[in-house]
């Protein structure tokens, strides 16, 4: 299971306020991570945000993949919403293209696509729609990133697509390794997400919500760690995320 | 004055229903005209619609551009919307990348941009507009096309993007040669347009609404011709102008 | 099982285009109806077009009532979206409330509520959905229109709403007494919707898709016919059903 | 110039986030506030937080009116947009009636209508947009809330329709008293807040930009104070209202 990156990074969902409403520290996050997934005005982030993010990640020297969603901004992406295989295939190229054309022109390169909340289920259980996403990624060269999804990869492996695999340290995993919602996850503290980065980073491992050990996989390539940007201990999380990305690089990337 | 055009043509807009709603007879059209305006998603055209009309297009062998308009479904983008220079900027963007993501999906090159209905008054009026929809075009680096917007040509030049002269056919010109709406137009009939395009195409002429010669300054060079794909008679109008440019070549571009 | 007609009417679906789309020929549409379903905004229908077409019924003397759906114009309400009961309880309110303001402004009674598409079915299938609408629905102390929804009765029963039948003519029922969609009927034309109000109407029978008869179970009591506006052969099918009603009418209610 | 209040009001208003996006501290204000502007969901408020801002209004003992705006999400209601008169008059129908079938289910009277940010200042500089939004308006038989708008107040005199007074205590009045926006407004603090209640209250005056002495014409007659919930310091401001009123109160309307 090789890696498209060179080093653990750090990723964090930007831009996803609209219009008036903010959402999330964007600028100030920007110090600790690597790699920016921006909203591309389906379920968050009108065009100018989508500029304005662009030109943050520029001035940051971060990477910017976008991150497209279902069509639902009451519902921020999150609801279940039953689209044909063929508008979803267009939905990616729509939105893709879109911020690609605001990369282009602030002369950033696309680094991926990873997929948001509910869209992000739907292709975990439709395969039609995960075939249908990912033939629309395919055109765009870049990888994307999920996180344990077997199938995923193998579509994806099928497509000439780089499926890039993503630790989450700020929500749970349950027993069989899949992800469990905020909701249902313990409180994200700093130590927490410090711990778990080094856990996976030198171990390959973290602990499921009953305390057991997991082991993530990753065979000691390179992985992409996300922090959620809306969480009211965003900016602890991505600091202590950080501070212990850096610390596994010293041990393990000499 | 230039042309990027070796010969006559008819554009025509096209892909302006959303979801179940039609609006124009598209693929009956196709048979009649060289290039497409494909709506973007914002004052018409959903994305499913967009990949119809690219693939409709494609298969007849026709030249697709892009026709963003303002961000106005229900007012089908031609109500005046006050929009802030850097926000237009990037709705042309999106709009533009939008579409280019499907056509290079398809293996179709974006053949020029043509601003939709309140956008195109919008920057005849107010040159902070025009300038922000024109440098979102410089990006592309295909024509944009317009009718005698002599300022506009300017900015263009300036800019290096290619200005290509228009030449509508079923609306009115009133004595300074501006056109006139719809309503305020005579009907157009297959026979006007017809001899409107031989007119314009041979003698660089038309009439304007009270019968006078208007010269129309295209000096020989090869102009596109405007047909609209929402009139009642628009079918009979495209094989008229069709019948009329097909006659123009046979005389002037042996 | 009651009615809150005293005779046979015939409801159709009115307002259903959006801004300069149209769909349906409401105004030719409107002689041969009894009833108007008037779309709210949310699957279609633009607000003037509301208002247009509270004017139109009113001019015809024809009932008005409520059409609410799911907020979806790109896919007509059509399609399968998550919504939480109680976001579902408000979206009710919203739409019925926004027509009867625009019913009030005009002084016509709203006559009744009838869900459409996906909306209609989600009520079928899932009872949270179902109560979540019926007691927006109760606010408004009006009938709710259905077909052979016998949990859908019940929970009207115990909420002090009245659940008026409906018999449906350009569209087929299964063996079980369900309906089928339109790609599953058989085509609708102005004979076999003569022939199907007819019965029903003298007989409280019809055929299902495999020429069984069916007892529609309405044991005498008036019912409300359902005409589909959007079907190519709307008009006929509609005086066809006028015809028939009237044939009934001058057999039965003398 | 007469009130339809008995006492001197505080006005605000709430529920102007967007399905996650939030704005304001709605719950917090309720205490310091008489009575609340809800927004409609065409420049912000999404129905399921209306009917939750109903709720919380009514928890309160808060009066709640209808705070009807442009459909402008994007833009929150703040930018020109030309709208046809009679869509203008269906827009608040449709919005005002919207809020009321959730204030009807609540038990909870309308209390007035207060146009939102644009839709304001179009009907302060075009007599026929004022018109039609007024007529809607006359439908519900409530005040319509406005600061110094003479030409306002007449048309509403015409409509029989009550127009309440208001004053502004958290950004500025111009040398010839009309209200100037935020950005040209000096911070608003506590003090400033209060000391313009107080002299308001007691004097029918406050001070213009300049520091001149503005007479604000009230005559002795109650008037609603509106304080803006998306400032910073807006918890500040209606704390320090809440004081100057009830000062106020003390000393003049025992």
């Amino acid at each position: 299971m090789a890696s498209h990156l060179t080093k653990l990074e750090i990723n964090c969902d930007m831009g996803e306020g609209f219009g008036r409403w903010k959402m999330g520290p964007d600028e100030e996050l920007m110090q600790y991570i690597d790699t920016a997934n921006i909203a591309c005005g389906f379920h968050a982030g009108d065009r100018s945000l989508m500029l304005k993010t662009v030109r943050l990640a520029k001035k940051h020297g971060i990477k910017a993949g976008a991150h497209p969603g279902l069509p639902d901004l009451a519902g921020f992406g999150r609801r279940k919403m039953e689209i044909d295989p063929q508008d979803m295939y267009t939905m990616i190229l729509y939105q893709v293209g879109a911020l690609k054309a605001m990369l282009d022109a602030e002369d950033v390169p696309l680094n991926h696509v990873k997929p948001h909340g509910e869209l992000f289920f739907y292709m975990m259980r439709d395969a039609e729609i995960r075939r249908a996403v990912l033939d629309a990624c395919a055109h765009f060269h870049v990888p994307v990133y999920g996180c344990r999804n077997p199938e995923w990869k193998a579509d994806c492996d099928k497509k000439g697509i780089f499926f890039q695999e993503e630790m989450y340290v700020d929500i749970d995993y349950d027993r069989q390794g899949r992800l469990l919602p905020v909701a249902k996850s313990q409180k994200a503290t700093a130590e927490l997400v410090y711990d778990r980065v080094k856990s996976g980073g030198l171990h390959d491992t973290t602990k499921d919500n009953e305390g057991n050990e997991l082991v993530l996989g990753f065979q000691g390539n390179p992985f992409s760690i996300c922090i959620h940007s809306d969480m009211p201990t965003a900016l602890d999380n991505a600091r202590a995320a950080r501070k212990a990305v850096d610390a596994v690089k010293a041990e393990r990337y000499v």
